[in-house]
Protein backbone atom coordinates (compact mmCIF):
# COMPACT_ATOMS: atom_id res chain seq x y z
CA UNK A 1 0.00 0.00 0.00
CA UNK A 2 2.05 3.50 -1.48
CA UNK A 3 1.44 6.68 -0.96
CA UNK A 4 3.69 9.45 -2.89
CA UNK A 5 4.15 12.82 -1.51
CA UNK A 6 5.17 15.72 -3.92
CA UNK A 7 6.07 19.06 -3.08
CA UNK A 8 3.91 21.52 -5.56
CA UNK A 9 5.82 24.09 -6.64
CA UNK A 10 8.91 23.60 -8.82
CA UNK A 11 7.27 20.12 -8.91
CA UNK A 12 4.06 20.42 -10.38
CA UNK A 13 3.33 24.10 -10.74
CA UNK A 14 5.55 26.92 -10.89
CA UNK A 15 6.84 28.57 -8.10
CA UNK A 16 3.59 30.83 -7.08
CA UNK A 17 5.11 34.56 -5.53
CA UNK A 18 7.32 34.64 -8.14
CA UNK A 19 5.08 34.40 -11.00
CA UNK A 20 2.52 36.71 -9.18
CA UNK A 21 5.56 39.42 -8.98
CA UNK A 22 5.88 38.34 -12.50
CA UNK A 23 1.85 38.88 -13.69
CA UNK A 24 1.42 42.13 -11.26
CA UNK A 25 4.34 43.87 -12.27
CA UNK A 26 5.09 44.41 -8.37
CA UNK A 27 8.70 43.64 -7.85
CA UNK A 28 8.52 43.44 -3.76
CA UNK A 29 7.05 40.28 -4.05
CA UNK A 30 10.16 38.30 -5.83
CA UNK A 31 11.65 38.18 -2.24
CA UNK A 32 12.44 34.97 -0.68
CA UNK A 33 13.84 33.62 2.46
CA UNK A 34 17.46 34.04 0.31
CA UNK A 35 16.55 37.99 0.40
CA UNK A 36 14.48 37.80 4.08
CA UNK A 37 15.73 34.69 5.95
CA UNK A 38 13.18 35.30 8.86
CA UNK A 39 10.32 33.61 7.26
CA UNK A 40 7.27 35.64 9.20
CA UNK A 41 9.14 38.36 8.68
CA UNK A 42 9.17 38.11 4.51
CA UNK A 43 5.32 36.91 4.67
CA UNK A 44 3.91 40.04 7.20
CA UNK A 45 6.52 42.26 4.05
CA UNK A 46 4.46 40.45 1.72
CA UNK A 47 1.22 40.96 3.29
CA UNK A 48 1.82 44.29 3.73
CA UNK A 49 3.29 44.72 -0.14
CA UNK A 50 -0.23 42.94 -1.29
CA UNK A 51 -1.70 45.57 1.16
CA UNK A 52 -0.13 48.27 -0.21
CA UNK A 53 -1.24 47.41 -3.43
CA UNK A 54 -5.12 47.15 -2.59
CA UNK A 55 -5.11 43.34 -3.62
CA UNK A 56 -7.70 41.07 -1.75
CA UNK A 57 -8.15 37.81 -2.00
CA UNK A 58 -10.32 38.04 -5.56
CA UNK A 59 -7.47 39.74 -7.12
CA UNK A 60 -5.14 37.48 -5.93
CA UNK A 61 -7.05 34.22 -7.03
CA UNK A 62 -7.79 36.13 -10.55
CA UNK A 63 -4.07 36.78 -11.10
CA UNK A 64 -3.05 32.95 -9.82
CA UNK A 65 -6.22 31.57 -12.17
CA UNK A 66 -3.66 33.15 -14.97
CA UNK A 67 -0.99 30.35 -14.04
CA UNK A 68 -1.19 27.07 -15.13
CA UNK A 69 0.70 23.46 -14.16
CA UNK A 70 4.19 22.83 -15.47
CA UNK A 71 4.23 21.42 -18.92
CA UNK A 72 3.47 17.44 -18.65
CA UNK A 73 2.28 17.88 -14.71
CA UNK A 74 -0.89 16.89 -14.80
CA UNK A 75 -0.63 13.87 -17.35
CA UNK A 76 2.25 12.65 -14.62
CA UNK A 77 -0.04 13.28 -11.86
CA UNK A 78 -2.94 11.58 -13.25
CA UNK A 79 -0.84 8.40 -14.01
CA UNK A 80 0.41 8.35 -10.46
CA UNK A 81 -3.09 8.61 -9.17
CA UNK A 82 -3.98 5.86 -11.16
CA UNK A 83 -1.57 3.93 -9.41
CA UNK A 84 -1.12 4.77 -6.16
CA UNK A 85 -2.10 7.14 -3.50
CA UNK A 86 -0.92 10.53 -3.86
CA UNK A 87 -0.66 13.56 -1.22
CA UNK A 88 0.96 17.04 -2.22
CA UNK A 89 2.71 18.51 1.02
CA UNK A 90 3.18 22.03 -0.15
CA UNK A 91 4.31 25.19 1.88
CA UNK A 92 1.69 26.78 0.38
CA UNK A 93 -1.77 28.45 1.26
CA UNK A 94 -5.04 26.50 0.38
CA UNK A 95 -6.33 30.09 -0.86
CA UNK A 96 -3.08 30.17 -3.32
CA UNK A 97 -3.08 26.99 -4.34
CA UNK A 98 -6.90 26.58 -5.49
CA UNK A 99 -7.08 27.65 -8.96
CA UNK A 100 -4.13 25.87 -9.50
CA UNK A 101 -5.66 22.54 -7.76
CA UNK A 102 -9.01 23.06 -9.54
CA UNK A 103 -6.61 22.45 -13.10
CA UNK A 104 -4.75 19.11 -11.96
CA UNK A 105 -8.53 17.53 -10.87
CA UNK A 106 -8.41 18.73 -7.37
CA UNK A 107 -5.92 16.00 -6.00
CA UNK A 108 -5.49 16.09 -2.02
CA UNK A 109 -3.55 19.02 -0.70
CA UNK A 110 -1.63 19.70 2.61
CA UNK A 111 -0.56 23.09 3.28
CA UNK A 112 -1.44 26.30 5.42
CA UNK A 113 -4.34 28.83 5.48
CA UNK A 114 -4.29 32.31 5.49
CA UNK A 115 -6.70 34.48 7.37
CA UNK A 116 -9.27 36.85 4.97
CA UNK A 117 -11.41 39.58 6.18
CA UNK A 118 -15.11 39.99 4.83
CA UNK A 119 -13.53 42.13 2.34
CA UNK A 120 -11.67 40.01 0.91
CA UNK A 121 -7.95 41.56 2.72
CA UNK A 122 -5.52 39.16 3.88
CA UNK A 123 -5.19 40.07 7.37
CA UNK A 124 -2.60 36.89 8.61
CA UNK A 125 -1.08 33.66 7.47
CA UNK A 126 -1.38 30.28 9.36
CA UNK A 127 0.88 27.68 9.29
CA UNK A 128 -0.59 24.33 9.78
CA UNK A 129 2.41 23.20 11.61
CA UNK A 130 6.23 23.39 11.81
CA UNK A 131 7.69 20.79 9.34
CA UNK A 132 4.79 19.39 8.00
CA UNK A 133 6.02 17.63 5.02
CA UNK A 134 8.32 15.36 6.84
CA UNK A 135 5.21 15.15 10.17
CA UNK A 136 3.17 13.77 7.22
CA UNK A 137 5.11 11.16 5.89
CA UNK A 138 6.11 9.84 8.95
CA UNK A 139 2.15 9.82 9.93
CA UNK A 140 1.53 7.84 6.38
CA UNK A 141 4.48 5.84 7.53
CA UNK A 142 2.49 5.24 10.81
CA UNK A 143 -0.42 3.97 8.73
CA UNK A 144 1.54 1.10 7.34
CA UNK A 145 2.10 3.18 4.01
CA UNK A 146 4.93 2.65 1.87
CA UNK A 147 6.10 5.83 1.28
CA UNK A 148 7.97 7.67 -1.59
CA UNK A 149 8.55 12.09 -1.49
CA UNK A 150 9.80 14.16 -4.09
CA UNK A 151 10.45 17.62 -3.80
CA UNK A 152 12.96 20.20 -5.34
CA UNK A 153 14.33 22.78 -3.05
CA UNK A 154 16.39 22.22 0.45
CA UNK A 155 13.10 22.70 2.48
CA UNK A 156 12.19 19.02 1.26
CA UNK A 157 15.00 17.37 2.20
CA UNK A 158 13.66 16.13 5.85
CA UNK A 159 10.37 14.64 4.24
CA UNK A 160 12.59 13.38 1.38
CA UNK A 161 14.95 11.38 4.46
CA UNK A 162 11.69 10.35 6.54
CA UNK A 163 10.19 8.62 3.42
CA UNK A 164 11.12 4.90 2.53
CA UNK A 165 12.63 6.68 -0.93
CA UNK A 166 13.27 10.08 -1.66
CA UNK A 167 13.95 11.72 -4.77
CA UNK A 168 15.07 15.12 -5.78
CA UNK A 169 13.57 16.75 -8.57
CA UNK A 170 15.21 18.91 -11.00
CA UNK A 171 16.95 20.65 -7.34
CA UNK A 172 19.71 23.43 -7.56
CA UNK A 173 22.92 22.25 -7.60
CA UNK A 174 23.62 23.14 -3.96
CA UNK A 175 20.69 20.91 -3.05
CA UNK A 176 22.22 17.75 -5.16
CA UNK A 177 25.89 18.79 -3.40
CA UNK A 178 24.46 18.29 0.05
CA UNK A 179 21.90 15.24 -0.71
CA UNK A 180 24.25 12.66 -2.48
CA UNK A 181 22.11 10.24 -1.16
CA UNK A 182 18.42 11.21 -2.97
CA UNK A 183 18.42 9.87 -6.69
CA UNK A 184 17.67 12.96 -8.84
CA UNK A 185 14.96 13.31 -11.35
CA UNK A 186 15.03 15.80 -14.44
CA UNK A 187 11.90 15.38 -16.01
CA UNK A 188 8.46 13.90 -14.53
CA UNK A 189 9.27 10.10 -17.16
CA UNK A 190 12.62 9.70 -14.69
CA UNK A 191 10.77 10.58 -11.66
CA UNK A 192 7.58 7.99 -12.90
CA UNK A 193 10.98 5.71 -13.52
CA UNK A 194 12.10 5.87 -9.81
CA UNK A 195 8.68 5.70 -8.36
CA UNK A 196 7.74 2.27 -10.31
CA UNK A 197 11.20 1.37 -9.70
CA UNK A 198 10.54 1.98 -5.75
CA UNK A 199 7.49 0.64 -5.80
CA UNK A 200 8.00 -2.48 -7.83
CA UNK A 201 7.05 -5.33 -5.45
CA UNK B 1 -7.39 23.19 7.83
CA UNK B 2 -10.09 20.93 7.44
CA UNK B 3 -10.24 17.35 6.54
CA UNK B 4 -13.31 15.51 5.45
CA UNK B 5 -12.87 11.64 5.88
CA UNK B 6 -15.78 9.39 4.17
CA UNK B 7 -16.80 6.09 4.29
CA UNK B 8 -16.81 4.25 0.96
CA UNK B 9 -19.30 1.36 0.53
CA UNK B 10 -23.07 2.98 1.47
CA UNK B 11 -21.55 6.56 1.21
CA UNK B 12 -20.56 6.75 -1.96
CA UNK B 13 -20.73 3.31 -4.03
CA UNK B 14 -22.83 0.69 -3.02
CA UNK B 15 -21.83 -2.51 -1.53
CA UNK B 16 -19.38 -4.27 -3.69
CA UNK B 17 -19.32 -7.93 -2.67
CA UNK B 18 -23.43 -7.46 -2.17
CA UNK B 19 -23.54 -6.11 -5.66
CA UNK B 20 -21.00 -8.33 -6.80
CA UNK B 21 -22.63 -11.54 -5.81
CA UNK B 22 -25.79 -9.95 -7.57
CA UNK B 23 -24.28 -9.42 -10.86
CA UNK B 24 -22.46 -12.74 -11.04
CA UNK B 25 -25.22 -14.46 -9.49
CA UNK B 26 -22.95 -16.39 -6.97
CA UNK B 27 -25.33 -16.33 -3.55
CA UNK B 28 -22.38 -17.39 -1.52
CA UNK B 29 -20.57 -13.80 -1.97
CA UNK B 30 -23.30 -12.68 -0.03
CA UNK B 31 -22.38 -13.75 2.96
CA UNK B 32 -21.44 -10.87 5.45
CA UNK B 33 -19.67 -10.26 9.13
CA UNK B 34 -23.70 -10.83 10.13
CA UNK B 35 -23.22 -14.78 8.34
CA UNK B 36 -19.64 -15.47 9.18
CA UNK B 37 -18.59 -13.37 12.37
CA UNK B 38 -15.12 -13.93 12.22
CA UNK B 39 -13.60 -11.91 9.33
CA UNK B 40 -10.74 -13.54 8.14
CA UNK B 41 -12.83 -16.69 7.93
CA UNK B 42 -15.06 -14.62 5.74
CA UNK B 43 -12.57 -13.29 3.59
CA UNK B 44 -10.52 -16.85 3.06
CA UNK B 45 -14.30 -17.89 2.37
CA UNK B 46 -14.62 -15.41 -0.22
CA UNK B 47 -11.46 -15.90 -1.86
CA UNK B 48 -12.17 -19.71 -2.15
CA UNK B 49 -15.38 -18.73 -3.64
CA UNK B 50 -13.52 -16.82 -6.01
CA UNK B 51 -11.04 -19.22 -7.17
CA UNK B 52 -13.77 -22.11 -7.25
CA UNK B 53 -15.97 -19.91 -9.76
CA UNK B 54 -12.58 -19.43 -11.76
CA UNK B 55 -13.04 -15.48 -10.85
CA UNK B 56 -8.94 -13.97 -11.09
CA UNK B 57 -8.25 -9.83 -10.62
CA UNK B 58 -9.36 -9.09 -14.41
CA UNK B 59 -12.95 -10.85 -14.10
CA UNK B 60 -13.87 -9.31 -10.92
CA UNK B 61 -12.50 -5.87 -12.50
CA UNK B 62 -14.66 -6.57 -15.24
CA UNK B 63 -17.30 -7.31 -13.23
CA UNK B 64 -17.54 -3.94 -10.58
CA UNK B 65 -16.37 -1.63 -13.73
CA UNK B 66 -20.59 -2.25 -14.09
CA UNK B 67 -21.24 -0.81 -10.76
CA UNK B 68 -21.72 3.02 -10.57
CA UNK B 69 -21.38 5.26 -7.81
CA UNK B 70 -24.46 5.80 -5.67
CA UNK B 71 -26.51 8.44 -7.40
CA UNK B 72 -25.36 12.29 -6.54
CA UNK B 73 -22.55 10.44 -5.42
CA UNK B 74 -20.03 12.23 -7.79
CA UNK B 75 -21.66 15.86 -7.35
CA UNK B 76 -21.67 15.45 -3.52
CA UNK B 77 -17.76 14.57 -3.80
CA UNK B 78 -16.63 17.41 -6.24
CA UNK B 79 -18.42 19.95 -4.55
CA UNK B 80 -16.88 18.74 -1.25
CA UNK B 81 -13.26 18.62 -2.80
CA UNK B 82 -13.24 22.69 -4.08
CA UNK B 83 -13.55 23.16 -0.72
CA UNK B 84 -12.05 20.91 1.90
CA UNK B 85 -9.31 18.37 1.33
CA UNK B 86 -10.80 15.05 1.64
CA UNK B 87 -9.62 11.30 2.36
CA UNK B 88 -11.88 7.99 1.62
CA UNK B 89 -11.22 5.17 4.39
CA UNK B 90 -12.51 2.20 3.70
CA UNK B 91 -12.36 -1.65 4.29
CA UNK B 92 -12.40 -2.53 1.06
CA UNK B 93 -9.23 -3.70 -1.15
CA UNK B 94 -7.53 -1.49 -3.55
CA UNK B 95 -8.15 -3.54 -6.65
CA UNK B 96 -11.65 -3.70 -5.79
CA UNK B 97 -12.39 -0.15 -5.44
CA UNK B 98 -10.34 1.34 -8.42
CA UNK B 99 -13.15 1.05 -11.38
CA UNK B 100 -15.31 2.64 -8.61
CA UNK B 101 -12.14 5.63 -8.11
CA UNK B 102 -11.89 6.42 -11.42
CA UNK B 103 -15.49 6.85 -11.89
CA UNK B 104 -15.24 9.03 -8.74
CA UNK B 105 -12.20 11.17 -10.19
CA UNK B 106 -9.85 9.49 -8.23
CA UNK B 107 -10.18 10.66 -4.53
CA UNK B 108 -7.87 9.90 -2.26
CA UNK B 109 -8.29 6.51 -0.81
CA UNK B 110 -6.61 4.68 2.45
CA UNK B 111 -7.47 0.83 2.57
CA UNK B 112 -6.27 -2.60 1.98
CA UNK B 113 -4.87 -4.75 -0.40
CA UNK B 114 -5.31 -8.40 -2.36
CA UNK B 115 -2.06 -10.89 -2.91
CA UNK B 116 -3.14 -11.27 -6.65
CA UNK B 117 -0.73 -14.17 -8.54
CA UNK B 118 0.64 -13.81 -12.06
CA UNK B 119 -2.08 -15.55 -13.75
CA UNK B 120 -4.73 -12.96 -11.88
CA UNK B 121 -5.28 -15.62 -8.98
CA UNK B 122 -6.35 -13.72 -5.58
CA UNK B 123 -3.59 -15.58 -3.61
CA UNK B 124 -4.77 -13.41 -0.21
CA UNK B 125 -5.29 -10.02 1.40
CA UNK B 126 -3.56 -7.49 3.25
CA UNK B 127 -5.23 -5.08 5.88
CA UNK B 128 -3.05 -2.57 6.31
CA UNK B 129 -3.22 -1.94 9.64
CA UNK B 130 -6.55 -2.88 12.35
CA UNK B 131 -9.09 0.04 13.15
CA UNK B 132 -7.51 1.94 10.79
CA UNK B 133 -10.17 4.19 9.87
CA UNK B 134 -9.97 5.77 13.41
CA UNK B 135 -6.19 5.97 13.32
CA UNK B 136 -6.30 7.71 9.84
CA UNK B 137 -8.56 10.59 11.62
CA UNK B 138 -5.99 10.60 14.62
CA UNK B 139 -3.32 11.14 12.06
CA UNK B 140 -5.34 13.61 10.85
CA UNK B 141 -5.74 15.38 13.93
CA UNK B 142 -2.11 14.98 14.94
CA UNK B 143 -1.09 17.20 11.89
CA UNK B 144 -3.50 19.57 13.02
CA UNK B 145 -6.41 19.05 10.95
CA UNK B 146 -9.96 19.82 11.66
CA UNK B 147 -11.41 16.51 11.18
CA UNK B 148 -15.35 15.54 10.31
CA UNK B 149 -16.10 12.07 9.58
CA UNK B 150 -18.89 9.92 7.97
CA UNK B 151 -20.14 7.09 7.31
CA UNK B 152 -23.33 4.13 7.71
CA UNK B 153 -22.20 1.35 10.00
CA UNK B 154 -21.18 0.35 12.83
CA UNK B 155 -17.48 0.39 12.33
CA UNK B 156 -17.30 3.54 11.14
CA UNK B 157 -18.36 4.85 14.57
CA UNK B 158 -14.74 4.65 15.58
CA UNK B 159 -13.61 6.96 13.61
CA UNK B 160 -16.67 8.98 14.00
CA UNK B 161 -15.76 8.99 17.94
CA UNK B 162 -12.20 10.40 16.88
CA UNK B 163 -13.25 13.41 14.43
CA UNK B 164 -13.89 16.51 15.95
CA UNK B 165 -17.25 15.99 14.19
CA UNK B 166 -19.27 12.54 13.37
CA UNK B 167 -22.16 12.11 11.04
CA UNK B 168 -23.92 8.82 10.42
CA UNK B 169 -25.26 8.66 6.80
CA UNK B 170 -28.24 6.64 6.37
CA UNK B 171 -27.61 4.50 9.46
CA UNK B 172 -29.43 1.36 10.36
CA UNK B 173 -31.49 2.12 13.30
CA UNK B 174 -29.63 -0.13 15.51
CA UNK B 175 -26.61 2.21 14.89
CA UNK B 176 -28.74 5.23 15.40
CA UNK B 177 -30.50 3.97 18.72
CA UNK B 178 -26.83 2.79 19.86
CA UNK B 179 -25.06 6.34 19.35
CA UNK B 180 -27.35 8.43 19.42
CA UNK B 181 -24.43 11.50 20.34
CA UNK B 182 -24.49 11.52 15.95
CA UNK B 183 -26.33 13.02 13.84
CA UNK B 184 -27.92 11.42 11.41
CA UNK B 185 -28.12 12.75 7.33
CA UNK B 186 -30.36 10.80 4.82
CA UNK B 187 -29.25 12.18 1.39
CA UNK B 188 -26.01 14.11 0.44
CA UNK B 189 -28.12 17.66 0.93
CA UNK B 190 -28.39 16.89 4.30
CA UNK B 191 -24.58 16.01 5.01
CA UNK B 192 -23.60 18.53 3.41
CA UNK B 193 -25.33 20.65 5.29
CA UNK B 194 -23.53 19.65 8.58
CA UNK B 195 -20.21 19.42 6.97
CA UNK B 196 -20.43 22.94 6.43
CA UNK B 197 -21.66 23.79 9.86
CA UNK B 198 -19.21 21.63 11.52
CA UNK B 199 -16.28 23.38 8.92
CA UNK B 200 -17.73 27.38 9.46
CA UNK B 201 -15.38 29.77 10.95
Amino acid sequence: MKIVCLDLEGVLVPEIWIEFAELTGIAELRATTRDVPDYDELMRFRLDVLNRNGLGLPDIEGVIAKLAPLDGAKTFLDGLRERYQVVILSDTFYEFARPLMRQLGWPTLFCHELAVADDGRITDYRLRMADHKRCSVEAFRGLNFRTLAAGDSYNDTSMLKAAHTGVLFRPPQNVVDEFPQFPVARDYAALDGHIREAFAD
